[in-house]
C-alpha cells in the first residue's frame, strides 16, 4: 500500500505546502483513492502518477473548505480528460449541496455519474476488492471522520496437505480455493475455502484522520492498526495561546496517544502556515517534529508535499522520498 | 499600468501553466485588480507582489469553472489574513449563488463584506480613483463579457498663462485646480478646473476579454484602446476540426481583428492545454504565435503564467519578464 501527501498545510496553502489531500493505491496507481480535496489538488495531481480517470472513490473528512474546494475542478477536469466511469464521493451531505450548486452556477456537466455516500451514516462502510474502508467520528468544529482502509483480497495459501489427505487431489479446485471462492466436488462435498487456506499474514490497516482535538477517539481503531496520519496543527505553546476553539491538536497531543496506543508508526501533517521549512524560520516545522519525539518512540515522520510512503507487506513502512525517519 | 498573467490555460490546468486570472494594478500593487479567478489563482499570488488584503475588486468574464472556481479559496484566505475592507465582485449574478452556497456547505464566514455587482447589467460600470470600467458583451456559450479598463485621474498641468492674464495669482487655488477641483473666487467667480488646466497625455486603455469567438464584437470599444488580452484557445486547423460548439478564437481570427482594429499591443492568452512549451512538443504554442503573426503587425505577445506587461504612460507596452515581443 502507499500514499502520496498532495497537501499538508492547515487552512491556507503556502509557497511549498497545498492545503489536504492523499492520494491512496493498494498495488498500482490503478485504482487509487482520494481522503480529502483541497483548492489545487488537482494541480498536485499533475505532478505525480496519479490521474483522475482512474480514481475509485473520494473520501472527505469534513466540509472544510481546505479540504473540500478542490473537488469542483478536479470532477470537471476529470470530465474534459473523458472519464466515464461512475466516480464514488465519500462525505458530509454538505458536499453533494455545494458541488450540486457549483456545477448548477457554472455551467458545468459531467461526463460520469457521482455516486455520494453519506459519511456521517451510522451503518457506514465502503469496500472494493481491495480495501475496506470505516470510518470514526473525530471531535471538531464541524462533523469530521477518521478513514480506516483495511485491505481486503489477501494472497492465500493452499492446505495441500490437508487436502491431499482427504483425497482432494490438484484440478481447477485447487485454484477456486485459492482465490477464496468455496467449491462443490463432484460427490457433493462443499469445501470452504477458509477451511483448506491459509492468509501468512495480517492486513495491513492504516487510518487517515481529519481535523480532530480529541485523538483518543482513535483508541480502538488503532488496535491493529500500523499507520496512523493525524494532524498536528501546532505545537503545544501556539495551541495554548491560541486557545481550544479551532478544535485542533497539538504535536504533543497526538504522540502522547500514539506512544499509549503502541502504534509503531506515525506521520503527522496539516501544519498551522506560521511553521517555516526553510533555514533560520521561526517558528520552525522542527519544532512540531521535536516535541512529538519527546512523547512518542515509534517511528515518526513529518509529512512534506509530495512525500510517498510504502506500508509493506511485512508492515514495516518507510518514506520514499525521505532518506530516514525523524 | 501593469499586469500579471496568474493562468493562461483554457479549461484545464497544465504544469506550466494555470487556468485564467489576471492581477492588474495602475500604480503599485495597492490596491489591484483581479480579472478571473481560476482554481489556484490564489496559490499563484502567493509568487507575485499582490495580496488578497489589498486587493479592490474583481472582474469576472464569465461563469466557467476555470474563471471561477478560485473564488471560494481566495475569499476564505483573505478572511484568514484578516482582511476587513469590503470587497467588490463584479461578475453575472450565478457566481453569487455558487459563492453563497459554497460558503453557506463548508462552515465558512468571512472577516469583511462582499459586494455583488451584475456584470450582465445594462447600465454597468465601475470605478475607483484610478480607473474606470466598463463592459462589452462577447459571444460565447454562456454570457460573456470584455472589461475595459480606462485610467481615471490623470495629472494635470496648469495653464499658468491663462491665469496670470486673468489676475489670478499663485496660491492654494492653483493647487485645487491641479487636482481637478472646481474653485470660488473670493470675488465669486466660479473657475472650472478643465478650462485651467491641460491634461497633456491621453488616458490608457486595455481590454481583458473572456471566453469569445467573434472578436470584432471588440470594433467599437478598441477605438482608443492601447493592448487588447484576447483568448486565442486554438489554432485555425484545430478549431475547424473541433468545430464552431465551444465557442472560442482562433489565433488567426483575432489576429486579423487587432490589424483591422489598428490595435498597436496584442497579448494572446487562454491555449488549450494541447499546446506545448518544451522543446520539441507538439502541437507546439509557437504555432499559435506564428499563425498570429501572418495576420498581425502590431506588437504581440503570447502570455505566460507570472509574465509582467507595463503599459506606460507614452502608451508602449513592454514585458518585464520576456526580452523581446514576438
Amino acid at each position: 500500500m502507499e500514499f502520496t501527501f498532495l497537501g499538508t498545510s492547515a487552512g491556507t496553502p503556502t509557497r511549498s505546502r497545498n492545503v489536504s489531500g492523499l492520494a491512496l493505491c493498494h498495488s498500482g496507481p490503478k485504482p487509487w483513492y482520494l481522503i480529502d480535496c483541497g483548492e489545487g489538488t488537482q494541480h498536485q495531481l499533475l505532478r505525480t502518477r496519479y490521474s483522475v480517470v482512474q480514481l475509485r472513490a473520494i473520501f472527505i473528512t469534513h466540509i472544510h473548505g481546505d479540504h473540500t474546494f478542490g473537488l469542483p475542478g478536479l470532477l470537471t477536469s476529470a470530465s474534459m480528460l473523458g472519464r466515464t466511469e461512475p466516480l464514488d464521493i465519500v462525505a458530509p451531505i454538505q458536499v453533494q449541496r455545494f458541488i450540486s450548486a457549483v456545477l448548477a452556477n457554472s455551467d458545468s456537466s459531467l461526463s460520469y455519474s457521482l455516486n455520494f455516500i453519506d459519511s456521517e451514516a451510522s451503518d457506514f462502510q465502503w469496500q472494493d476488492e481491495h480495501v475496506r474502508v470505516t470510518n470514526v467520528a473525530l471531535s471538531h468544529r464541524v462533523a469530521c471522520r477518521a478513514y480506516v482502509f483495511t485491505e481486503q483480497s489477501l494472497e492465500r495459501q493452499l492446505l495441500q496437505d490437508k487436502l491431499r489427505a482427504e483425497g482432494i487431489e490438484p484440478g481447477p479446485g485447487w485454484g477456486e480455493l485459492q482465490k477464496g471462492n468455496d467449491i462443490t466436488l463432484e460427490d457433493g462435498r462443499l469445501l470452504r475455502s477458509d477451511e483448506y487456506t491459509h492468509i501468512p499474514r495480517a492486513a495491513r490497516r492504516l487510518i487517515v484522520a481529519g481535523d480532530n482535538d480529541t485523538p483518543d477517539l482513535l483508541a480502538d481503531a488503532c488496535n491493529g492498526t500500523h499507520v496512523l496520519i493525524h494532524e498536528a496543527t501546532y505545537t503545544q505553546d501556539v495551541a495554548d495561546r491560541v486557545g481550544p476553539w479551532p478544535q485542533h491538536s497539538s504535536a504533543e497531543q497526538v504522540a502522547r496517544f500514539a506512544q499509549q496506543a503502541h502504534l509503531p508508526n506515525l506521520v503527522l501533517t496539516h501544519f498551522s502556515s506560521r511553521y517555516q521549512s526553510g533555514p533560520g524560520g521561526t517558528p520552525h516545522i522542527n519544532q512540531l517534529a521535536a516535541e512529538a519525539m519527546q512523547h512518542y518512540k515509534g517511528q515518526l515522520f513529518l509529512a512534506r508535499d509530495f512525500d510517498t510512503y510504502r506500508l509493506e507487506k511485512d508492515l514495516s513502512l518507510s518514506c520514499l522520498t525521505q532518506t530516514h525517519s525523524i
